[in-house]
């Protein structure tokens, strides 16, 4: 059975360019998995606060976690009205004209209030979780959270439930007078990747590296030239 | 004559882990000029929107542009309080406890207010300036806006003057008792690389690739095993 789409409401209706947009869960979800880095945004005292926070999704909703004195998770625990957007970027897109210059990317925006998770088994849940969307297995080898530390930290739950994604493919969208003009036009490709894992110097002999660490974010195809 | 710090101010003061932290202009700058999407954040009517969006350095200003229907451009180009931050992901941090998870990063958070660019010659200057941050001395080749597509853009230009930077770099933190799990610790680094271009399917023969095409991102020396 397919998610049901998420929005639209009045703030996260498509507004322009319609067919970038998207509402579909589906479209989201691959969104929100590919990403490590989340954009928090909320306001208090006549100031907008944008911070980068990491973030990990369990079904509709997104968690993020952190100290209790972190301002963000302060505010959105207390049920501050937020935008949490994820962005991911794909290529700059070289036109023939400057104003013409873009960027190939897939974002979701999400509106909506965050809930404090206080219940011991959804924050074990979470804490898997993050630990496994920045490497997807490492929850098995992690040790768990300890009591002391479910007591000391601040975990908040998301609801993907109202917002968008938008996504931008392809070449570059040039004036048709503009074309025969002696200019490299075209996609520059962007990928995040992974190199060489570095060890903690603290690390004992012996401990083996999992394929998790040896193989992230190495696999996707290069899509070579169009 | 080094440029001088930004902030802090009573938002932009940092609150936690100030070794993380920084309000010096130079390592505000490289940030910024590294970095290819920003995430602009306002409030509303109740709501906060974030939205990325492509942006460029010129010495103390960032300039963001788009289409006049654009819903972040104009609340900016009218004065709404912003929030631009712009993150770059360095690393996946695995610790051997699954809440000491982190990740290296370089993040830069300003605050403050745009105004609207109406100078055709600062107009000239941005779109310049935005070509050249997608793939350096570009704006050489690419033809520059005219008086119509000047009249039928909007150019804000925020300030760099209040706000800070914040680092993570190096090992995870792991508490004392951890140290001697079996469990595989340290960074996975993370980079964003280029792959190769895809020309525009309308790219006419004979068109050379440019220098900033080709050595696109891809020059970045590999750290290696620390």
């Amino acid at each position: 059975m397919p998610a049901p789409a998420i929005g639209p409401t009045g703030r996260s209706a498509l507004r322009r360019k319609r067919e970038r947009g998207d509402h579909d869960r589906t479209v989201v979800n691959a969104i929100l998995d590919e990403g490590l880095v989340c954009h928090v945004g909320f306001s208090a005292g006549g100031s907008t606060y944008v911070t980068p926070m990491a973030y990990a999704r369990i079904g509709d909703d997104l968690y993020l976690h952190g100290a209790p004195a972190n301002r963000t998770l302060r505010a959105l625990a207390e049920g501050a009205e937020a935008c949490v957007t994820v962005t991911l970027l794909d290529g700059i897109v070289l036109a023939r004209s400057a104003f013409h210059h873009s960027m190939n990317f897939r974002s979701v925006m999400l509106f909506g209030r965050a809930e404090q998770v206080a219940d011991p088994d959804e924050q074990r849940r979470a804490a898997a979780a993050l630990a496994d969307h920045l490497a997807p297995g490492r929850s098995r080898d992690a040790r768990g959270p300890n009591d002391r530390e479910l007591r000391s930290v601040l975990i908040v739950r998301f609801p993907i439930a109202e917002g968008s994604a938008k996504v931008r493919t392809g070449p570059p969208l040039d004036d048709e007078d503009d074309l025969g003009l002696p200019v490299w036009a075209g996609e520059v490709p962007l990928r995040l990747e992974s190199t060489d894992p570095v060890p903690d110097p603290a690390l004992g002999p012996g401990v083996p590296v999992p394929a998790y660490v040896t193989g992230h974010r190495t696999r996707s195809p290069d899509p070579g030239p169009g």
